[in-house]
């Protein structure tokens, strides 16, 4: 059995989980794996790290290029995150002929395909199952055991923030701030929120996970993210009267000639299988044309979760270094399907409006949105305070470009103080 | 591109789902997955089904052999199903140096050494992913992104017939007998259910599952199987007052110097998430040291779900035999932790008697229950017709053996008229 060498760059969170794996486990991957993995070296900026995993100095380096230029290394694993450095390391790494393993989701939904051509370029894998759903197994899956179907849609519960935070607006009445300041406090969210709370994160995992779902390459600049600062628990509670969840869903969708790809806070029906997703908990729903639908559910962040992944990927590059058959499954966007612009989809809208509690805002409102040929489903208005009230509006599918023209004038109305929230209505 | 050539024996529900989506999507996988396969020759008894599917005479045959022995074809799908031709089929197979790719649950929980050391001893794979919940991602999971993980737990919802029976029971008061039959006429239970409603369906499957998470074989005989006759919607109602569903859980855990394995019909948590598994889904729970709690859901069964699965690992046999890495993940069971008596184990109990309605019966019961060290957490005792009653126990967690010994006194008491259901409660 060859020892596979491995150089670990980034002790952060999930590094810290990759060597608490190796070392808990490499006895065990000899004999259950049938690889030899040793952890020759890693690399952070800060030595404390190293030091406090028990990672001696002759095996630690704070020059990321010491683990690339080492030929004794066979797999590299990015832990850097960011498309910075990350990306300069991976390449390099692809570059000496080492196998790279990285959680970098940003790297892979941004640059990812010269990632992969450049992998293919050198006969290595590169491997990412940890850039999506933390240890959920998801991109696994998507290359191998249902690569016999036409996938039709992938639906993501990928941002376990967020989703802690509507879960606790929904199940105990917080609002934004505070549930988002418990997150904080708990440490599942970062002192700046903006890449959860307006769902970027889960914006580069569903360009990720279209990319393979569709063959057709899907960047993060092609996936239009709203998130969820404007929710309300009152918005929840209306939702879930009339039988929906709020969820933050990444959508990936085959449309007609094209890829629907978006992240936008949605309203789905309570029975779904999504809808039951709580906490800081992610799942992934997949249909495709043969297996039918399908969903991978699990922690979507955390140390050893991620590390979970990571050390996965590496087992798997270690047997294919082993067995002469490294690149076995590379870059699978051989289509070049569109990302349809957003303005051309359809779907259903859920509109709250802060407006003026006087006579005729509503017939004004009502006619906007049908001169845009938007229908209504229903529509509550509430008392709010003296001089102002709350109309939430449910309408049925209507083109987008034809709610947003609409909303765009409703918005300038003297009567309107606001648009308190819109959210998408879909039945999945 | 080298074309690998398929041979299929048997063209029954799964059969025909392969030879469908062979037919739809070849061309795809020549682009999207980097193989090109051509269904060569299929074998089945009735040539009607051939014709059925539009496979000419040409390339089909009654005789299992003839594909056997053809040097063109690199992969024999065996889709006969059963221990006895369908084992002579396989390892002939690998013998002849052809992959293996089968859906055959009750061959790989009864003579999977066998044939994974012959695939190994002859350098071929064998690949089953469709043995274990239809179309659902597991096997592939637990042997590749989870394989990082010291496996706790796995917990299965694997039969789709029961899992509908006890679903229409919960929803519409349906009794077992009545949704059997609507199970029968739909087409999910067989004229002879014995192998779904008594559990040895999901035995098979729970075999195959705790064999490569613990690396242990585990084999079909080693699985305690208990069904869902006895269970009826009164169960239910009861289960769900005290915040339960029943569902029969195929149940593998890592104990004490060994495993744990068995099927029952079980109670547990209505906010579980595979308490939310519904009709035909199946679902699996899996229990890991680093990934922690991750569920795979979807369809369990049915002709493309599971030929899904067939034609994944069709295309995972035909990637390898390209790369020239054949074998590459081979048998797992590399430690031989023994299979626990079930006597051994300990669980809560959800005990439902019928009684004679006079005095002293529920005391003569505790009694029992107390001589044998079982200790009551609660106790209903109903009327249910002139002179007849029923007592439902629920006791604390206690030893099997224990809990055994004492029922077999209970039920030879006079004034028991039987034992109607006995329940396991699991804190999954």
């Amino acid at each position: 059995m060859r020892t596979i060498r491995v150089g670990l760059i980034g002790l952060g969170t999930v590094g810290s989980g990759v060597v608490e794996i190796l070392q808990r486990h490499s006895a065990h991957f000899r004999t259950r794996a049938g690889v030899d993995l040793v952890l020759e070296r890693c690399a952070d900026r800060d030595p404390a790290r190293a030091a406090a995993l028990g990672i001696g100095p002759e095996s630690f380096t704070t020059d990321a290029a010491d683990i690339i230029g080492d030929p004794a290394i066979d797999v590299v694993v990015e832990l850097i995150g960011g498309t910075g450095a990350a990306r300069e390391v991976v390449l390099d790494a692809l570059k000496a002929g080492k196998a790279v393993v990285t959680a970098n989701k940003a790297l892979m939904a941004t640059h990812g395909r010269e990632v992969m051509d450049t992998a293919a370029e050198h006969g290595v894998d590169v491997l990412f199952e940890a850039s999506v759903g933390g240890g959920i197994p998801i991109i696994n899956p998507l290359k191998h055991s249902l690569v016999s179907n036409e996938i039709q849609a992938v639906y993501g519960i990928v941002n376990g923030t967020t989703n802690y935070m509507l879960t606790r607006m929904a199940e105990d009445g917080l609002d934004y701030d505070t549930a988002l300041a418990e997150a904080q406090e708990r440490g599942f969210a970062e002192a700046d929120p903006t890449a959860d709370v307006d769902g970027l994160d889960a914006a580069a995992k569903i360009a990720i996970l279209a990319s393979i779902a569709f063959n057709s390459r899907v960047t993060f600049a092609d996936v239009p993210a709203e998130g969820i600062r404007s929710i309300t628990p009152g918005d929840i509670a209306y939702a879930r009267e009339t039988g929906y969840e709020i969820k933050l869903v990444a959508i990936a969708r085959r449309v007609d000639g094209g890829v629907d790809a978006r992240v936008q806070p949605t309203m789905i029906r309570t029975d779904h299988p999504l809808a039951k997703v709580n906490g800081v908990y992610n799942a992934i729903y997949v249909i495709g044309d043969a297996v039918g639908e399908t969903m991978f559910f699990g922690e979507g962040a955390g140390s050893l979760p991620a590390a979970s992944a990571v050390v996965g990927d590496i087992i798997e590059a270690a047997r294919h270094i082993q067995s002469g058959c490294a690149g076995l499954v590379g870059c699978t966007c051989s289509e070049e399907l569109p990302v349809r612009d957003i303005a051309d989809l359809e779907t259903a809208y859920y509109v709250r409006l802060h407006v003026a509690d006087e006579p005729g805002v509503l017939a004004s409102v009502a006619g906007i949105f049908a001169e845009h040929r938007v229908s209504l489903a229903s529509v509550i208005q509430r008392h709010v305070e003296d001089g102002a009230a709350e109309i939430v509006w449910i309408t049925h599918r209507a083109a987008e470009r034809d709610a947003r023209a609409a909303l765009d004038r409703i918005a300038a109305l003297d009567v309107v103080h606001g648009i308190g929230s819109v959210l998408r209505v879909e039945e999945l």
